[in-house]
Parts: C-alpha cells; sequence; structure tokens
C-alpha cells in the first residue's frame, strides 16, 4: 500500500486514486463510485461511524464489514447511499494499491448562468425552492442561485410529487443534466436534496449575499435635474430594490394601476422593465407572462371588488401553479385610508404590497399594511411631481437599458395631470429632444385618457404601447392613432359641453369667487365619454379661462358630487368631515385634496348636502394662488 | 392426429395445441393467431359457415379451403379478421398433430381497479363508453367498467375518428396496454369492438349492477339525533345515490346555489365530496377539475340568463370536448315556480336536475322537470331545516371521509339563516366541540355572506374554503380572516344603517304592529355591502330587539319591495296574487315565505302598491309565534 | 470524355449522369449532391462564376479548384451551399464519364393539395408566408401555395426564431417532408429560402393568379327568382371574392353583427360557409377555431368599446401568435355615420372591413373606410331585402354545399324584419318545401330574439344552431326548442304589455293619426324581455291591428325615445336634426329610417323634447302606404 501526495502520479499506473476531502468539504463535494479516505470515530453495535471530512460523516453497516476496527484507523469507503433525512451510508471501497488526491471543497457548482454551456453534461447547482409545481408528469421545482432561476424537473411517478419533503423555501442541491425543454433550459433532475443545518446555513447566507446584491437597483441618474425628486430616490430606490428582489425570488407581481393618463405612463414602463428582467433572470421564457399582470382600476382607491378578485387569482394561481402569492403594486393609488379594507383584506395572506403614489396620503391609516410607500407628500413635496415621473425613474433603475424609450413619458405624465411643477419645462424639453412638441405630448395625453375610458378593465397592452410609443413600436401608426384619439375625445367633449353648459347654473358667491353648478345626470350624456368628473373639470377650465376669477365648480349627480375649486381655500377632506357630522342621515363620505374631491350622499338628501356645501364654500377665503391643477379622478 | 384430453400433454413435444372453446365463450375469449376447434354448421356457395361455441360463429372463405367438407365436420380455423359489424371471418389453421386444450369463458377481464399493476402488459377491459373525445392525435375513449373510469387512446390516423361506429352509451370490449401518459393511466387501444346482442346484455348488465352497488351512498348516521331530519333521509340518500351514479358514468355537474351563507355551506361540502369521489373513480387526473363547475347565483331563482350560459357551455363542451351534457344541481335555490322556465329551457336537452332547498316550494310547478327534490316542506317541515343542514349529509353520504372537516358546518348554516330549528343547539354543541363557540360561528357566516358580495359571480374556491374551514385550510388565517371579514361586515352595515334610520318612516297599525318604511333608493348606498334585502334586514332587527312588539318592515326602491315581518299572520304570497289582480298595470311579481318575501312593480305604479300592501297588512292577525327568522334572500 | 444526348443510356453503364438544366431553370431546380453542366461566365481572384441557366449563377471558390479556367469553358459543378441572401457557391464534381441528361424547369412543386400521399417523402413547396409563430419548440411558418396553406415547421433551437430574415407576406421555397403532428399534416423543414427577383415576381403572380381563380365565388343561381336582389348580385360576389380570399391568405375574419333575427340569419349562415371553406383551405384542423369569431352586438352601431376590445384582441393574437390582423364583417350593422369613430379607430391598423347591411346607410361617411360595402339602398331598394336574404347568398357563394341547410332562413330572416318584399312570398314557399310553415318559421324569429336577449353577448354557436337548424342539428330538438321559446317570448310579452298598456297616453293627432306615449322606464319592466324597444313595437302593432288607422308610437325612457309610425309620412332623421338645433342644451341625437327609429336627450330635457317631436309628427302628413314593417333596433 503506497501513498503519495496528492497530484504526484503514482510510480504504478495500475493505482487507483482514493480522495481525501478537505475539512471543510460538504456533503456536496461526496459523488457516488469514488473511494474515499475516511477515518473511523464511533464503533457500535451495527458498523461503524467514519468522518470524511469536519460536516461528513456516515455509518459504515456491519454487514459489509468483515475485521475488526478501532477508533482513529482509516477506511477506503465508497458512499451507498443518502437517505431522506441527509444521513449517509458508506460501504468499504474495493482499492488495493492506490494514490490519494485531495479535494478542496467544490465551490465550483454551475450557476444557472452557464446551463446553456453545459447542456446534457451532469452538473450541480445549489439554490433556494421558489416554486413546486405538479404535472401530469414531473414535478418541477423552480430553484433560484446566485445568478438566475431555473425549473428543476424530477420524475417519480407521473404525476405523482416527487420529493414531497422539499417545499418551497428550502435550500437544495440539485445533479442532473440542463436540457432543452420546449425552447426553455430545464435540469432533468438525478438527485435533489435538502440542504441542512451548517450546509444550508452557508447555502443560504451565500444566496441572501447574492439576491441582495443582484436586487440592488441600477444607480441611474435621473433625466433631469430636480432638487424636490432626490429626497424622494432612495425610497425610489428601495422599490426598486423590493421589485427586483421579487423578480430574483420568483414571486409573481400583480400591478394595480390609476387608470388615467399619469397612471398609464407610470405603469406601462415598470410593466415593460419588469418583464425584461423577469426574461433575463429566468430561464422559462413564458416567466414574464405568467410573473406580471397590469390592471387598471376605475376607482381612486383600492376597491374591495378588486381585492377580493386578486386574492382569488391568486389563490387559484398557487393551488394550481405552484406559484408564490403575489406582491402587490399599487401605482398612482393606494395612498389613503380608503385604501386600508382592501389591504387588511390581504394582510392575512404572503401578500407584500408596494404603493408609489402622488395622491394626498394618509400615512397613519395605510404604513402599517405596506412593505413601501412613495409618496412626495412625505417629503413635503406634492402632486405636482406626478407618479409617472417617479416611475420612469423607477422603471430605469430596474432596467436602465429602457432609457432611451422613456423620455417622453414624464412630460405626458405631467400634462395628463396638469402637474405645475418647476421641472416641467425641462421634461417637456426632453421631450422636445425626441421630436414631440408640447401640442403632440398633449395629444398623447388625451388619447391615453379616451382609450382608457373604452378599454375599461382591460389592460389593452398593445394599444396602450402604440399610444405611448414605448417598447419599439410603429412611429407612423402612433402618430395617426394618437391625434386621432386625441381629436376624438375633443369632439366628444365638446358634444358633451353644448348638451351641458346651458344647464349651467351659476352664482356669485359673497366670497367674490363664481360658483358654477350642472347636475351631470340630468344635463350630460350618460355612460359615455367623458364621464361626469371629466365633464366637471372641463366646464371648470372654461370658466377659469373666461372669468380669470376664482371659480368652484360642482358637478352632482343622484348621488355624489365632484368639485373643483381655482383661487379659493377650500379644504375639501375637512368639508367632508363636517357635513358628516351637521347631516345625520346623509350618508355623507368622501375626500380628495384640499381644493379638488368627490362627495358621495345618499340620492334622497342631496340637495341638504350640496346646499350645505355650497354654504361652507362660501365662507372660504379667496387665495388666487390655489389651483386645482391636478385632475379629479374622474 | 391424435386428440387428447385437455391438460394432458401430447406424448409427442412437438405437437401442436388447438383450443376448444367452452359453450358459454363469447367473442371476447377469441384471439388472434390462436388455432380452434370448429363445427361445421353450414354450407354455403362462397365457403362454410363454422361454430366454435353457442354463440361465436363465423365465415371460412371458399378461397382458403380446399378439400370437401359437410355439416357436423370438424375444422380447426384461426381468427382471420372481425369486421366492423362484429362478424368473424376465420381460415383453417395449419397444423398436423395437435393437443386440445378446454378454453372457459373468460369472465376476468382485468378491471379499471388493475390497470396499475398491469402498465404495459396486454388486458381486456369491457365497459360503457361515458365519452369520446376527438384530439389532433388518437381518439379518447373514456370507458366505465365496474371499478372506474379510464381513458382509452385509439389511433386511427393523426385527428381522424377511430372506430366512428361507437359512440357514447356503447358497450365495448377494450384490448390494450395500460400506460402512463401525463400522470394518468390510459389504455393504449389495440383493438376495440362494440358489444352485441347477448354478449352486451349481460355485459350491461353487470355494468349496471356493479354501477347501481357502487352509486350506494353511504350509510352514516346524522352528525346528530333530529327526528324532523329522519323524515328527508331517504329522499336525500336518492340525491346521494344520483350524484355517485353521475359521477360513475362520467357526466359532468353542475352547480348552482344561492350567493348566501346558508348557500355556500350547502354547495362547499357537496362539492368537495364530489371532487375527492372523483379523483377515486377516474383515473384522469384532471378529471375533478373537468367533471364539477360550482357557480353561486345572486338571484332567488334560476334565472334565464344563467339557464342560458349553462346551456351554452354544457353544449360547447360537449361540442369540443365529447363530453356528455351536465347535471344540475340546485342548491338552496330552484323549488318554486320561478325556476320553471330555466328548467324547461334544459328540458329540450338531456341535462337531469336534481334539488336541494328549503325555500317554500312549488311542488305542482317543479315537480315534472326535476329528478330529484329534497325539501323540507315536501316532509311538512320548514325553511329551518337549512339547505346547510341537509347538504353536510349529503356531501357525508357521497364521501363519509369528509366528516370530521364539516362538524362545525350545519351550525353556520343554521346561524346564517337564523334557523330556530330544535336542532340548532345540538349543531352549536357539536361545533364547540370542534372549537367553535357561537360567537365564531357568527362571525364565520357574517364573513361569508361579506365575501359572497365581493366574489360577485366567481366562485372564490380557496378563500370560501378559508371562511369554511373545510379542505385542510390553515387554522390562523381561517381564524384572522374570519375575524376581519365580520368585522368588516358589521362597520359597513353600521354605516349603511347609520344613513337610513333616520329615514325610517314609523306607523302604527290598527292591529298593533308597528310598520317601518325605508326608501332604500334614495336613503341607502347603492352598489354597496349590505344590498337593500340585507339593510332592510338589519332594520328589522333592531327594530324586533327595541320595540319588543310585532313589526313589519318595508325596504322599497323604485320597483321593488322586500317585506320583512315578526308576530304578524302575513301571507305574502297570497297578498301578490291579489295585488296582481286589483292593480292593474301595476306590474306586480314576487313571492316568497308567507311572512317574509319581496315584490317586484313598474316603478310608476309604486306608491299605489306599497300602499296597497300596507292596507292588507293592516288586516293582518297578530300571532308573536310568527318570525322571519329565514333571512330574507338579498 | 463521352457526351451523348439525354435519355439515351450511356454505352458504358458505369457513366455518370450529369444534368443539364434548361435555360428557363430557377434556384428551385438545384438540388444537392447532384452533378451539373455549368459554363464559366467570369473570373475573379477568388474563383470563378458559372451560369447553370438564364437564371441560375453561382461562384466556384478558389480554394476547391484546379488548373486553370477561360470564360466560356464548361464544368461539371455541384451545389456547396445557398446563402442566406439566396447566393450559391458551387464546388467542382468529382465524374469521369458521363451522360447528359437534360432537365426542364420543375413547375411541379408538391401542392398542399398532394401533402397527404407524400408523407414522410422529401418535397418542395413554393408559397406565401401568411403567419410566422414562434413556438418554445420550432418556429412555425404557415405557407400558402396555390391549393392551401400548411404549417411548416423549422427548427432552429428550442424557442429561438428560425430563418428570422423569413417575413409575413415573403415568397419561399419550402424543401422538407410532409408529417403528421398532431392531427394536423406539417412540413418538417430542411431548407426554407426567400425566393427573390424574378423567381420571386413568377412566383407572386403565379400565387397570385392561383389566388385570384381560387378566390372566385361559386356562380350560383339565388335561391328564388328576384329582379331586386339581382342588382346587389355583383356587389355580394365582392364580398364572397373578398371574403374566400381573406381566407386563402390565412388572416383571420371577425364577424360582429346585430344580436336580432335578421342578424343572426345573416351572420350564422356565413359563418358556417367560412368555417367549412376554412377547413377545406387549411392543414391545420384547429383553423377553424382560430380564424373566425362570430361576436353579436347590442347596439344598432359598432360602438367605440367593441372596436377598441376587438382592436386589442387583434393586437394580442398578432403578438401571441403571428396571427396577421383580421378583416372585420359587419353584418345587419355597419352602414351608418355612427359607425365612423369606430372604423377610424382601426383604419390606423391593416384591417379590411366588409360591410354587409339594409338599414339605411350614410354611403359618404363610411365609404372611404369600407373595402366593401353591400347595401339594398345603394341600389335603390331598400330594407325590405334583409341582411339574412342577402348573407344565404353569400353564405352560398362562399361554400355552395351549404345550400340544403339555408333554404328555409331567407324567410325567417324577412320575418324577423317584417319585410313585406315581394321575394317573401318566393322566400316562404321555399321554407314550405323543407316543412317550414309560416307559423313555424315565426316560431323560429321569435326564439331567436328571444335566445339572442339571453345570450347577450355571447356568440351562443350551439344553441343558435339548434334554433336555426343549420349544421345537421337534431330536429326533434330543434323543433321543441322553438316553440318553447317561442311560446315563452310571447308570454312575457303578454306580462310586460299587462303591465303597460293601462298607462298609454292617448291624443288624436290634428293630421288624424293616433298618438301613443308610453313611459317604458315606469310603466314596463326593466333589464328583462321584450327591451324597450321590442315593447314599444309590440304596443304600436297592437294599436295599428285595433284602429285600423294611421298610428304613431312613442315609447321613451329617461333619456331616450323609439318611434314608430305607420301611415304617416315622417322623416325622423331629419326631425332629429331640427331638434338639436332649436332645443340648445337638449343633447338631442339620434335616427333610424324615415318613419322608424330613435332618439336620445339628456335627461332633464326630455318633457320638451318629446313635445316638440310630437309637435313636429302633428304637422307630417298622412299616406296609408308608409309602413315601419321594419323592426327598430331593440
Amino acid at each position: 500500500m503506497t501513498r503519495e501526495s496528492a497530484g504526484e502520479p503514482g510510480a504504478d499506473d495500475g493505482d487507483s486514486v482514493v480522495y481525501d476531502l478537505a475539512s471543510e468539504c460538504t456533503a456536496a463535494d461526496v459523488e457516488y463510485d469514488r473511494p474515499y479516505l475516511a477515518e473511523i470515530n464511533g464503533i457500535v453495535d451495527y458498523g461503524v461511524f467514519v468522518d470524511l471530512s469536519d460536516s461528513i460523516s456516515g455509518l459504515v453497516h456491519e454487514s459489509v464489514l468483515d475485521g475488526t476496527y478501532a477508533v482513529g484507523d482509516e477506511l477506503v469507503v465508497e458512499l451507498e447511499t443518502v437517505r431522506e433525512n441527509g444521513d449517509m451510508a458508506f460501504e468499504p471501497a474495493d482499492v488495493d494499491d492506490y494514490t490519494v488526491e485531495s479535494v478542496d471543497h467544490d465551490y465550483a457548482l454551475t450557476g444557472t448562468d452557464r446551463l446553456e454551456s453545459n447542456i446534457g453534461e451532469q452538473i450541480h447547482l445549489e439554490g433556494e425552492v421558489v416554486q413546486v409545481k405538479q404535472t401530469g408528469g414531473p414535478t418541477i421545482f423552480h430553484v433560484t442561485d446566485e445568478d438566475g432561476v431555473v425549473p428543476c424537473a424530477a420524475f417519480e411517478e407521473a404525476g405523482v410529487r416527487a420529493y414531497p419533503q422539499v417545499e418551497v423555501g428550502d435550500i437544495v442541491r440539485v445533479t442532473g443534466a440542463p436540457e432543452y425543454r420546449e425552447g426553455t433550459v430545464q435540469i432533468e433532475v438525478d438527485g435533489l436534496s435538502t440542504l441542512e443545518g451548517e450546509d444550508a446555513e452557508e447555502a443560504r447566507k451565500r444566496l441572501e449575499d447574492a439576491l441582495e446584491s443582484r436586487a440592488q437597483p441600477h444607480d441611474v441618474a435621473p433625466l433631469i435635474d430636480w432638487p424636490a425628486f432626490e429626497k424622494l430616490r432612495p425610497n425610489l430606490q428601495e422599490v426598486a430594490k423590493l421589485l427586483r428582489r421579487t423578480v430574483l425570488e420568483g414571486r409573481p407581481i400583480r400591478v394595480r394601476h390609476h387608470a388615467d393618463g399619469d397612471g398609464m405612463c407610470a405603469a406601462v414602463p415598470v410593466q415593460i422593465a419588469l418583464e425584461r428582467f423577469i426574461a433575463e433572470v429566468h430561464e422559462d421564457e413564458d416567466a414574464p407572462r405568467h410573473l406580471i399582470k397590469r390592471l387598471p382600476a376605475k376607482a381612486p382607491f383600492y376597491e374591495m371588488e378588486d381585492a377580493t378578485r386578486d386574492l382569488n387569482f391568486a389563490l387559484e394561481d398557487q393551488e394550481k401553479h405552484g406559484q408564490q402569492l403575489p406582491l402587490l403594486l399599487m401605482l398612482d393609488n393606494g395612498s389613503t385610508a380608503e385604501d386600508v379594507p382592501a389591504y387588511e383584506t390581504l394582510a392575512h395572506y404572503d401578500i407584500p404590497i408596494a404603493v408609489v403614489d402622488h395622491h394626498h396620503p394618509d400615512p397613519e391609516a395605510v404604513e402599517d399594511l405596506l412593505d413601501a410607500h412613495v409618496n412626495p407628500y412625505l417629503h413635503d413635496e406634492d402632486y405636482r411631481i406626478t407618479t409617472g415621473m417617479l416611475c420612469v425613474e423607477l422603471a430605469r433603475m430596474i432596467y436602465p437599458e429602457l432609457t432611451d424609450e422613456l423620455r417622453h413619458i414624464p412630460a405626458v405624465a405631467g400634462l395628463s395631470d396638469r402637474s405645475k411643477a418647476d421641472a416641467m419645462s425641462d421634461y417637456l424639453d426632453l421631450a422636445a429632444e425626441e421630436g414631440y412638441d408640447e401640442d403632440r405630448l398633449q395629444d398623447v395625453s388625451e388619447a391615453l385618457d379616451y382609450a382608457a375610458f373604452w378599454l375599461r378593465y382591460n389592460s389593452g397592452d398593445q394599444l396602450i404601447q402604440d399610444l405611448l410609443h414605448v417598447d419599439n413600436g410603429d412611429e407612423d401608426r402612433h402618430r395617426e392613432l394618437v391625434s386621432f384619439f386625441a381629436d376624438r375625445a375633443r369632439e366628444e367633449v365638446d358634444e358633451q359641453l353644448d348638451a351641458a353648459m346651458p344647464h349651467l347654473e351659476h352664482e356669485d358667491l359673497d366670497n367674490g369667487a363664481h360658483l358654477y353648478r350642472i347636475d351631470v345626470e340630468n344635463y350630460a350624456h350618460r355612460f359615455t365619454y367623458p364621464a361626469p368628473g371629466k365633464t366637471t373639470g372641463e366646464i371648470h377650465d372654461r370658466k377659469i379661462e373666461e372669468t380669470g376669477d376664482p371659480v368652484i365648480t360642482v358637478g352632482y349627480g343622484p348621488d355624489f358630487a365632484v368639485l373643483r375649486s381655482d383661487g379659493v381655500r377650500l379644504d375639501i377632506p375637512n368639508m367632508v368631515t363636517e357635513l358628516e357630522e351637521e347631516i345625520p342621515g346623509g350618508g355623507v363620505s368622501g375626500g380628495g385634496h384640499l381644493v379638488v374631491g368627490s362627495i358621495k350622499f345618499v340620492k334622497g338628501k342631496r340637495e341638504e348636502v350640496i346646499d350645505a356645501l355650497v354654504e361652507k364654500m362660501e365662507e372660504a377665503e379667496i387665495d388666487e394662488a390655489l389651483s386645482s391643477a391636478a385632475l379629479i379622478d374622474d
């Protein structure tokens, strides 16, 4: 029996090689059909325990042993089996003369970034299970390592759950061969074991470090210099990181956004950025389609009906496809107390929530329910920083290569919400460089609003992308479509106002403001574009221009009113609170910004509520600087 | 030529074996490439007819014969072919010396219960075709035998119907090998023939006997002793048998149920029981998903729109997937004359209908249209035996292993419909043993009602199962979700009543009852929870508690009113009939129970109708025992 | 070296054959591994250029040449490779003695009509790419040649676009083997090249000629002799050709039709004709399902919401399945100015539009937007030629084998729209020959209308086919279903009229006509059958019959009125125009035929609008011949 140092070939070429594992080696380094040098560290009735490294030990059963052994003896063994609990059994290896080769701990697993160059080869991979989908054939474990997520197909028996003890969240070591399968690289699993104890800890730490580092948002310079925005930037980076991390963890994302111009300027760039990042991270080419959904919402808050529906879909996807429950991303919506019931419904499930909004927030009401919350009001800024402006930067932090397609979007977002932000001129300049003058941007904004109205609950991805001109659309079509839709929108607004204006009631308030009231139920077309909120807004704008004076406009239906004011120091949320108390049985609720908002009441108390409201308005001070520039959420 | 008795090996080992079929053998016992002893029983121009057994005979064509033959001669033949009509052709077998082996009729087909142990082996199976689905590849015949249903894939040419003469309902003999295919055992068909005449009769009888016996509901002892329930039990067993049989026959089941607490306590247990039974019976693992659908219905009867939609889906499934038309199971709904038009629409198609309901039935109107009808009123009992109570027992008759998950459900059902049944205390005790005190049960009931409202037309399977805590849900989540939803429901009821109560009109009727009227269109929030029916009910309940006197409450909208009364001997169905006659052009219709119900009319006659209604109420006798405990169908 | 004339075998049997391409041969005639006779036509640094025919030339690289060559020399070459741009490279062929065989240009490609007889054989096919669908595995090119459309599967790497330079609209030559794949013949592509220059021109011309000839509608004799119809026939043939061509080009078709009796009698026959033609043309057996969709529309014009939704679906199908954008076929709808905004929305995309309608058209408004427009008014005929009558002939031009199933349909269409066409008696006779007397036809018409109401936005294919008794339905079920639905419809009309008639307001107009007004909002049931339009129509019909005098009936709701008149010379479109001007803020719009129509206004101006309308009606002349026979579009 000869021993030689590793690497030095034995004198006798016929010698076998026996492997000596370094002390830091783990179970992951042990392979079948290889002789390892082991040391006996215990003797029991039914066999001997051997150590192969600090963390690898196992039993050699007495039935496969002959002779006698003492603790400390060397023994050359081969792996016989690994039990489900990770325990290893060895058997004596049949070697005579051998040379010893040391083996270092194999940190160099084949990562998901190197699968394509190892098609058909057996490789090892360590990672966290992020989805377990039972198909009619194999069980598909989606495993994320430091570099990506790969589906691993394990076959026990058709339709039977392979490795039933392995669950989402487990750290596993997969042995198998990458193969193409319907356009996707997946690993055909030969073996899959859950790492336990220190091995798992270490792998988890390694993955966590990698995840943490890969989740880092890109450090992109904002499209324009804008001190006000800088205050929100760290917050936005957190959201970018949360979203990137969500993608890396294989969790689906459900985007709910306000179905208006600003909302779409916010949601579409983020959607595209996430789709591209998902495509980069996931080997499964259908992943972008399965892992992100964008859904427009008509209401200015997250309705119980939508939350119930979202939850229901999420639970079904979990049940049917073994998907994790989604992260909910609320855009241009979601900062207010009205969102709380819906959030609380989801809170009972593992559904993180992130909000980017520029509507007046109720931080106290929502903060505990959110995993991230970006809102200019939280930094002493206001709605003039629109959600679309924020989200273009958010999209760039997620996927900076998108930048060139997005330069004109903040200007559209700003015009849509009539932002009076200082930055608007820079954004307009930026858009102008891309060939969008203000008229064209205004057209895009009108066209978006018009399309959103008719799309109702459909996301209308292609159409909206054509209108926004992102994701490589056809330029000519974009231009024609935008101008056609914008023209239609204006024509239909004109028709609506032709019907409504003759019925406008005017009153000179004591405080010197004009009050205009319009009964939109009786004097405007119903169920068509523009809806009551926009109708009221358009009337208001015309009256401001016409009079040059402070103006309040109230558009009322049977059980609601929308309010807009310019040049008057209103406090609508406070007025609503007072009316709630002063009019018992009025069923008054509502809110909004200080100078624009909406109010609901029961039909039978309409007159009383509106009269009381007007009285309050009459008491308000004139302040010509105040403007209801931001669109009412119609 | 030697003949020896069966079983005794010939002296000469080179001897062939010739098989002598027993007289009871059928075509199913004949295999290709085997020599059989036959007797000539007829001679025609084109060949000779031979008998192999009492029921097996066939032609040997003259082209393959040489020599001359006489009736009664023996001839050794092999099967040449089986024509589509089952006729057999034989040819002389090329044997010299042979020994004879008798063959008994092979009753021992390989049943669907033994497929997994015969993977890859050729087996025979006899059964009835229950679905024929043409795929792009093979034709899939779903065949049920005594033990289950198995898909049998026959390939003629890609996308071409194999065995076009074989249809749903035929008795067939399938020869082929069971194989795993996408997680499911299916038989790869080598041969498939329709049994005719006596063979078919016999097989059909055998299958029918097996079906009959397997369809038998389990004889489970009711969860509690309750004499009133015993009267309905035989009826319920019939439904259980019908449903089990439907599953065994491979027919889909469509469940329509009232979308309230009791309706869901009825439908969900039956759904789960059927899903589990389907999984047991069907080899196809997708069968539970394809063969049962649960659909909530908002109206208190089966609407034409729903029936049209159901029929349309059923016809499409038949067209696309070769499925049989479904059985319709109506739960907590379906006993009244208002259901008749919808039933009659379905009556033109092969769609059996079963109803389990506890609303006041019109047996004369519906009986002819139903295949089964369970309703406590048909046995001199009443709504106090709720549909949920009945259906928990029904679910147990179908799949008794479910029992432990259902013990608390009847109590929820009872509280949801405010059942004053004697049995309620036993049900409450039973639930208490499972850890559900009355408050918690009440919460579950409120939570269900609230969730049903927001789910609208979605079945929301997972969410409802979490609320009901069935099918192995997470206990903590169940508790949190229930208390959150229950609290929300109560808050929203409070908000609604805050708006409504100040507008309540009170009148002391001559008969001593209080009459309360509320205009729910003008003095309650619309399109939100609680809906008008529940709003009226909540007001009514508060007034009963407050006054302790007989109370009638009328909640009216533009063209409807919901009525509740306690302590007054009303007969609402009769009042509706009278109003129909007394108010021409009132468009009055409606109904319900004696003391709770709803009424519709044309908008323009509202005042007249309600005044006339109040007049009738005024004439009603006081009877403090009468209670409108069961919820109005809001 | 011996040369012999083609066809004469060489003296030496060992001689090779060298092929001499005829001058008209194209690249398509060149095959690998075959020696061709070439002539050197140019010598460059890096090799020599050779001609094989007028259009085939290529390079022989110097690296494979030895010796020296002069222009005009003969050289025997083999094809080495064809580059992506179509350039060919040759190499010298290793032949000594050979005989020459001339090769004619192979026009005889294996067309899609001969694929099934060439399964597994390598074939060539030339055609135009009509769809490129990237799957997870191969790229599927749908290629149309002179005879049909076949999917061609090219595999580059799983999920990777094969032949990325090849796009929809390219003319390609496909070399490969037809194979069965999931029930469909597809070609497994060995090579695919884009034809360029003359080859492409020639092929395109050939395809175009073939397409033109195959698109020709069948020259079927109309079901009845009807001179008025003859005027429209050439127009209808154009539509038939356009539709057949659309199918041949693999473009999907989306049918939008008015959801009433006539609309369904129009759309269903065309749908079935197209489905059958698609099945004939396309090898892909799912093609009929994917390439035609029928969608009922409730409004009497193409609404923006529907257009937006259609566009959205079309863009998604293009994105997901590489489908071409569809052709839109409007039936019994689509001729008016109200359709323009929707058409203009689609006009920015490649979506041709064809209209067959019999409502009063605005040809100036729509003509520029349509690819085809059939309307009797364009030929001095009127609504009496119903769309159903036209479309039965259209269906027959597309697929004449359908004729026997359609003979009764024009009569149903005519009765549905109460056509007073001369031809009605012929159509009734034709139907009578098929066993449909007038009562039965009337029942079918009522049943269709009733079913359409409850199906709402579902096409309800199977149910409607049962009602119409087309596409091989069950006769008994058809009869039962029709009489049940017709009875239900009549009962529900009776119920509605029981409520409404007592509230009918009568006035004797100065011109001698009776005016009846009914408030359908307040005195008819809402949201149920019959809807306001039909309710008004039924009242009107009863009053005509009752009085025998000229009658005008106005059914009004909060913001609309439907108008019917008989015996009075109204001009409703003109009245609407006048009211628009006379009532500022009335929001008046609407139109229809001269004597039937509808009008919309804002709720608050209802009284004023209706009073002004009645005043105008009072001024109208009596003309007993005028009839509102055609149903209002209710």
